[in-house]
């Protein structure tokens, strides 16, 4: 987690998660725990899957504020399996009862978005190609989505509007074709970014070429044409195959020689990985 | 929308939102668009499923503050198909652009939950049985995400830690059993609270009811146990069933007369329904 | 404190208030008093009753965020007399000057709470009755002052709007009578509240009952009449009594039998308790 | 309102207390009435006294953002009678019902305290005494009720620490001397402020007057010292009692020829004026 | 305005701008000015100079929520001079006075920054030579002040660490040598960003081309090493030229050859462009 | 900075610059740069001046929250020189250069404002007369701008708009002259503040001294006018001059007799002193 370490969004983000939870208080343990209870548990994996938001675990600990001792067993990005005691929790029975939930469901997701990065990732072993998340994040969460796709072995993406330049069609237009929107953009923007070009066709992949693209984004394109495309930039841009490609065979993208491949799929449709804590003593 | 209306938390989450979109400004558009171009588009469905969000796509219009028409033509809760416009959009090209991801975003979310909800709904047409969701919500869209399983046709468990009470085993072991943990929360929470208890055996199931709880949760039991545990209770507790119930054959579970059916998976591991923003013109 | 102590309110609220009261800093500290210097004095009683805020005063001063040592010499719930030292304090100075007024003003109104609820469940001492709290609270103190009440000897009704079911005349008119509003919430709010309804005649009482309301609130109903409404109920439903209880004979009002009095003068008519904190060495 | 209609703080204060309030949503009203129910109601007296924060309750209504149309029918200051109508409200039966209690429950306090504080002002009427309150206010409120105070005819003290300087024994005793305070804190604080000094003897009466203090404040004296403290100070310094105020004869003090009394009374024990919200039609 | 209309932290800063100039309230005009009166004024130059803010001005007087017309009568980036109206404003008169200063002190010193980049812009036309702003700016106002050097002619650089790759000597050291520094960071950080070296040797400059730097940073460098490092780069990558440039004769360095200056004066020594509001008329 | 250390407002303020150039992570740092390496700085004097503001710098670092050992080698208020080293730091280096170009440009910022200050002090050396800032300052960063004219040897004047009174033209206006504007103020305005009035000719001066002004502005005056509306008042009000008093000799306008001078370009025109932070070790 030491690359997010320093953003203060992620703390809002844990707080703002715990008053959801919480509301004005646990009435449940209120009213049956007493106040100087000790309980011990262990993380516990209940699917295969590669781990990630052990540290936003402790942090949600951390944000309650009580004394409580968090043991991770395993490291962000490990493989682990149906059993394995990934963590190890024990301090202030109401601290635990309170953030348990919230630390599980940020586990749960960030974990089910790894493994499913690390599936894709696979799926283009043996080649060169990147992969990337786009800009289908879940609302709030996108630092730690993004994160978790890092962990899986994919890389980042622009993270938003403002670090990255990706031309799209209504853009095109706006400019007046993709030659003055290229020139538009290289005028205006920062001159530390690159100017990424959406194309849907041969002859769009042609002109962003000329007009000097930094990265061709082929969308929605099958394979041949893809192939096709990449043999027409020649190197002369990054490629970036997008559109779909949660349901694509991966591998067979890849191997039209594209150099990224970006998958909405991977933070849009977010299979929980199944992880429990599990109690093992508490006492009053 | 009308019953949410009055959530400042809405709002928070759309400006959040937008912030992690947009950050310091949309770069391509700024650089590629004029300031006074003008948009147009129309919101398709690319799969079939049940509408949800359409207000909230509104919000975040609103939330960026430019003249933006928004008009949605179907209704949250409405079975649509793919192909189906299902909102238009026309307005300042800067703020459609600026807007369209993250109103896109939630839509997409939201609509995934409905459709899933109306399917478990419709796995338990003709008993009697609710379907509900859990605390496995994503954290910050809890409030959002049980809307969207309400407008599926599922009805809402608790919100979170303050408005129930929910005896799980930790409680039962810090208060010295079932009957002393109902009779500690009965003195304690207020009494506009129904008790609920979790059991996993039956003679949980009977201290459960001889005690008085209100909702008699049956965690993780076979359906002939369940079954056997519905008539124990005997109509003197609400009846849950819970655990895993994603996984589960729903019809089966409702036929063991239980009352309540809740579905972790409603909200933790949600498909999102794919919707796109085409549009059709663009005027400098 | 133990149980609220997760709240991220009660942090906000204490910050609130704080900078309410220093604003852009205590000028006459700073203009007289050495930023090295040390103090240290006692919080004394100078009325009789039962103490509630000591935590809360140790937040503030760790809010401030400088070395204060704090140290209560009782607890939240302890009657004590005048001239009673009930915490004592040491530090920086500066800090302590800063913080002392929002401490204690914060004491003196929780204390005059706990005081007051006190005395409310002392009148019926010998009855089965609960004493609670209403929705007239004070705007942003809420958490605390339930929390107040609590420590004088009552418990909590529903926190707001939303974790409890009040059926009250509006309600009953816009859905058509008492049982077409107690079906209506029954079938669209979650299993997991009781169905409290409002009454201000016999007539009515007997229409919540057959309908199956939980708990009954008798309204402005003198003693004969409401000893008749809950010989009407008959245990089936939970009474409460309401509507001017600060006013009423809190005796002849429990022994009509209801289950719960109701008291909105504990919290919109407070009248704080006489603390003050009493220097007792200062060194620059 | 107008003059303290610039502050941002009354916004999130409203806001604050809405969120408190609701929650995650009103449930009752959201289960039996329709979200397009129109409602109509009287804000009526059930005390006498003086009303004040009328066009709080606007704010209240506008904060929730539906059409409510609400019109006051009496002005902040304004001494009606139990009966009286002091404004009328209609619209959105879902937005009226959210913000009826914030409403009220502001609306009451500040009618207290402007009640309380027109007594006291009527108590030294034909005196040239100005009555003000203290820093012991409610934490959050301490705008609204400084307002409230001067509606009800009473003057504002300085608001908190950093816009007055008064200096009190510890800074005495930390700056080595009343002399020594005053001096000091005339080298050091803004040429714009006043400076204030505590007294407790006439001996320090004396030594404020021969430091140039320009107001001094006459602690809990009795009246025949007092009276000897503002012969000797001779109108060379503004003159203002202070210290349990709220429990003296406030004519016995004026006539000592004080120019201003300070009451923490008037803000740290509130009585609330009874207000209510009858409504009149509601229409689904 | 339109380019950053968008961002929801311009509304913060604005209102926390007011929150620190009003306070609990502006004292004298309420004191001496009804709330009713309307006040008429002009915006007047009082020094020649290229003026920016204009829209701020009016997003100051929005935030404070009466009615105000404001009306520009010059445009961003206009060159006016001492004595022109740049903009009239009329409406109720405590709004006005309680929004002038905020506004205009923006307005002065987004206007100072506006008229000092198009100096330099202008010291180096005729040449190729990009002017822009560095990291070295006010706390909180960043994205005002590099609105104010677009408008004054210049370009903007990367916003900050997260939208843009520039390796110092730090990192080049921890990565061991500018080749592995390069090398890392195409290979961990987003395909979109541009990789940007500071380079203090003409060695360093010949391996960074050869590692395949994007930009390379030319920092501190005198005028012939500058143009000798142009000379090796011979237009692989982008040339920027750093280091206290705001003390440097700009033609020089611009006609070293390199693509872009960047300036840290721009926004760090800021002087404020003389802006004043005179009041034309006043009416009770 | 012990006599600010209690405002929040400087927390947020530094937590708001650091994410304002943080944004969503240091990319460069992240991708180049050992989560566990440790980097040791100096911080250097680039320029002669009073340096002012170190604590902040351990603040800035305090926010980011990892551990960084900070230690200042000299206090605010100390003259430096070029080539001292003020400051040394030693750490994690991802915390540290995360954190560093934020402290850096607070530090830099405040102690040009010290230093020009200083400057202003020394040039009336010998007089009386106290220097003062203006409102004219950097929004955002009042309090800390406040707090270097202080170190530098100034004043403050009111901090805002609610803790001073400042009756000027629009005031006398509205109220209908000086005297009337001076009564209005002292009948509505707490007792606790002086009453300043702007005067521009002597006979407002005369006006101004017989109603009872406490504080006399003079405005734009030259300097016999002012020595002799010094002569006028006469020891009986405090005596300000005001206007463009940063291109004013100083000296002269302080032998005309004034008490203050009150300058705005302290802080709204600021020449950042230059320090720069050189890192002396950096460990993997």
């Amino acid at each position: 987690m030491k690359e997010i370490l320093m953003s203060d969004d992620i703390e809002k983000l844990i707080r703002n998660a715990l008053r959801e939870d919480i509301g004005t208080g646990d009435i449940t343990t209120a009213s049956t725990v007493s106040p100087s209870a000790v309980i011990t548990g262990n993380y516990v994996m209940k699917d295969d899957g590669v781990v990630c938001g052990l540290d936003i675990v402790r942090r949600v600990f951390d944000a309650i504020g009580s004394d409580v001792e968090y043991t991770p067993k395993a490291a962000d990005g490990d493989f682990v399996k149906r059993g394995d005691v990934i963590a190890t929790v024990s301090g202030n029975a109401v601290a635990i009862l309170s953030g348990e939930r919230v630390g599980l469901n940020l586990l749960q997701h960030l974990s089910g978005i790894a493994t499913c990065t690390r599936k894709a990732v696979e799926a283009v072993a043996g080649t060169k190609v990147r992969i990337t998340e786009t800009r289908k994040t879940t609302p709030g969460l996108r630092i730690l989505e993004k994160y978790a796709v890092r962990i899986g072995g994919g890389a980042s993406h622009r993270f938003g509007l403002s670090d990255g330049i990706l031309i799209k069609d209504n853009h095109i237009v706006a400019a007046g074709g993709i030659t003055a929107a290229i020139n538009s953009a290289r005028l205006r923007a920062p001159h530390t970014l690159k100017i990424e070009v959406e194309t849907e066709t041969l002859d769009q992949v042609r002109e962003a070429v000329a007009a000097g693209a930094d990265i061709i984004m082929l969308d929605n394109m099958d394979c041949p044409m893809m192939k096709e495309a990449v043999g027409i930039i020649a190197g002369r841009a990054i490629t970036e195959a997008s559109g779909n490609m949660g349901r694509r065979d991966l591998m067979e993208v890849a191997q039209t020689g594209v150099d990224v491949i970006s998958i909405g799929a991977l933070t849009h449709s977010v299979k929980a990985l199944d992880i429990s804590l599990k109690f093992t003593s508490l006492k009053n």
